[in-house]
């Protein structure tokens, strides 16, 4: 699905801060996108994660089916609550995919959560059953709802099964799981894009990777005075006059939140 | 609250004919509008009432506040059923007012169905507490929501009070009510837009009006290929290569189901 | 899920009549059920499907998941709307499954619908993954939630594939479908319930199935003044003063609108 | 309208601990409540209210008008949620009372919290436009529901108007405000009845009165190993073993966090 998210990793902040304050926030970006490449508005369900790791090492998940900016719990509670590690996803559903609670990103599974804005072109006629297939049990019945998105985060799960979760096993298993979507797409001739966050509380993964150029935009931002001892990674840039760079295409970029950065091509890990 | 809607007077079509099939039709006028004056999208609810009158003279009004494009039992409803009176509205709901479902336009009273598209300016701190008090008990106290429109309907149904419904008895209640906002808004400065769409399930009454031109678009069309012997009226044209005409500013138009109109300006009935 | 459901089959009549009307009707089984053998409310969601068959041969299925009795639309639509075929059902979710829109039932695909009430033990780590295996890509693909009866309804489907829809042919689908799940559930020793009904709008074909007695309730009744030339078959008798006559355990019945009736048990078809 | 609430004042806690952890939680008495004198269930909607005052000093407010136990985004908020002050209800609409989310409660107002058990009888027929004539445009126009209760509290905020808030003034106020609506309900001999709940964040008051013997139960518990250096009023017992104490019918009961308590009666402040 065509989606708009923001992903921040750094000191705690409250999470209006990275949803509705900005000048191009999220909330903004869900009624009007300026680099959507379909669709028109983002107002099929939203979702917003975050940890609070004192209470539970696994992150909170608040979504809804109505767009972001009708929501009436939203505005109080990302005013109240503040985190370090923040998630955030407006959702514009492709034709044949259903506006469901258990459809809205991000995904929470144990101590991750995941969002994915782009598409596997036909995914419940093409490579659905596939995916499926190639799941474990656990990962298999975990997923609750529909969207190629999720079952993206199953084998993003299955790919880091059983190793313990850092930047760099993750790096790898976002870069295994897009070179498995990647075979199984390209004898079949179907167009894939893959722009992916996904984190553990502690440190973030992101990709940006399309079968068919341009890929989604993404963009990151570190360090600024909106946001002090922070990275920021977001589809349209939260404030267009400060400076942002964009995530390079076809690669996988990992940030921890002392502010270090890795960058690598996918495919060749 | 701005918004958009149709109205439909005829033969008995399915729902689907005036709310999705045009090609611009009220779905695609909740995303992609074209005249709005304000807003951007019209995605705060929708509601769609239609009359079955061999089982009930009162109308039945179904409502979500949901996008209209992402309700799951609206395409079902809409090709099922058939009425030869559909009144159908997709909401942007104005700052401070509260996306909840008895927002949610036609509002049904009765054997009256009633839309509206325009706004009492800033209206719980101006002419709400007024308006109420103009009521008699029993519409006073079956307002169920909070926005200006039905508060402008309770005004209606307390100007035709004691009368049989008409379209002659309707175009003067509708112009009376219109007349009071007016009067009671001019020494407020306040701005007032007062496109409604009022009908018995026989005869249909709209109004274009506003206090600031020019006044929110409003088209009618009668008797066509697409809609033979019927008259439909719409805050955009739902089929832009076709004749439509426009109602003329600050005026009450009336049609019935022989096809008959009159139209009158506002305040000189 | 334990849910409790009603199907009619007869003269067109107002859904009112068996959804909220009657003195023990769906609407009240809702909240104060008397025959649950687990759960206490049925409060996760409801839906109702009939067919309009001048219009179209498919179907028509409304539902929420809100509780039946809250549902603000439901009133008006059963009051307005008229069918010779109904189906509803309200939703007591078992722990684990979600309270979707995907999950509500009746379920509908082509011209058939489909309600469940009962159980597969532990579907999501038993069955589910055996279930999926075993259907067509077609069926496969329609899948849109997550509960074991949308599985069950594919699986029945399945059975049917490729045979036109009587009477006969879709008991005897229904039959293949319970000794399905009967030979994969017996060596785990899973328990399952599977009272199902299923419509292709012109006969009523119901089982009464579980591998642990006794089986969850199930009635029908048959041209009576309440509801003359008609066949109604629940959960919970409609009306505890009138004659209904339970269903048998482990049998499958099917109904025609000229009130002939066959039934059989299941297993021996 | 009839519903179950619970109040806590003292040092924070997960949400849980008061809403779903308990044996008799208000979770189990939205399905299977034991002192109820109207009504079956609760789950015509739910809210929670807390603060955070670290972030901001009003109140954070969510609701849904979904029974409590569906709702799907509660399990984790009230695991990742720790507050000192915490005021949560289960919801039963009375017949003629819709299920808007405006109507949930606790109802927020700059830094109160407010909760209504009880009714006012025929509500809007009766005392409702009286109640609304009463009030300065402040709250007025605040009111963004249709229930007996928020009129209540408008009815509270307008006697409490332009007085700082303390136990002792909030307690007056309360008082003010039963007496009043039996002062207008006695000759029309209407039935009502106040248990309410009311914070600023720092200390909690509550009423339980009726014009009807008994009154709505409503009972304390204080620093115990369940909740140490805590308050907790609930309408029925969370913990059946444990002791807890019944607020003495027609009275109100003001708790300060150092769990210093008062008690008057209704009437003779």
């Amino acid at each position: 699905m065509m989606c708009r998210f923001v992903a921040y990793l750094g000191q705690a902040i409250p999470l209006a801060r990275v949803v509705s304050e900005p000048e191009h926030s999220l909330v903004i970006q869900s009624y009007r996108p300026v680099e959507m490449t379909s669709g028109v508005v983002n107002a099929d369900g939203f979702g917003v994660g975050w940890y609070n790791r004192m209470l539970d090492p696994t992150p909170c998940v608040y979504t809804n089916i109505t767009p972001i900016w009708s929501d009436r719990n939203l505005p109080g509670l990302s005013k109240h609550i503040a985190s370090g590690c923040i998630f955030a996803n407006v959702r514009s559903a492709t034709p044949g995919q259903t506006v469901d609670q258990s459809n809205c990103q991000p995904f929470g599974y144990k101590q991750f959560l995941f969002m994915h804005n782009g598409y596997v072109e036909n995914f419940r006629g093409t490579l659905m059953r596939r995916m499926r297939q190639a799941l474990h049990d656990e990962y298999y019945g975990a997923i609750g709802g529909t969207t190629d998105s999720e079952h993206i985060f199953a084998l993003f799960l299955n790919s880091l099964h059983g190793q313990p979760a850092t930047a760099q096993t993750m790096s790898n298993a976002l870069n295994v799981t897009i070179r498995q979507l990647h075979a199984w797409a390209e004898p079949l001739r179907l167009h894939v894009a893959l722009n992916v966050a996904v984190t553990n509380g502690e440190c973030l993964v992101v990709s940006r990777f399309s079968t068919s150029a341009p890929a989604p935009s993404l963009y990151y931002h570190q360090n600024s005075a909106l946001f002090p001892k922070a990275t920021v990674v977001a589809s349209e840039r939260l404030s267009p006059q400060m400076q942002w760079s964009a995530v390079p295409e076809n690669s996988i970029m990992a940030f921890t939140d002392d502010l270090r950065t890795q960058s690598a091509p996918v495919f060749t890990s």
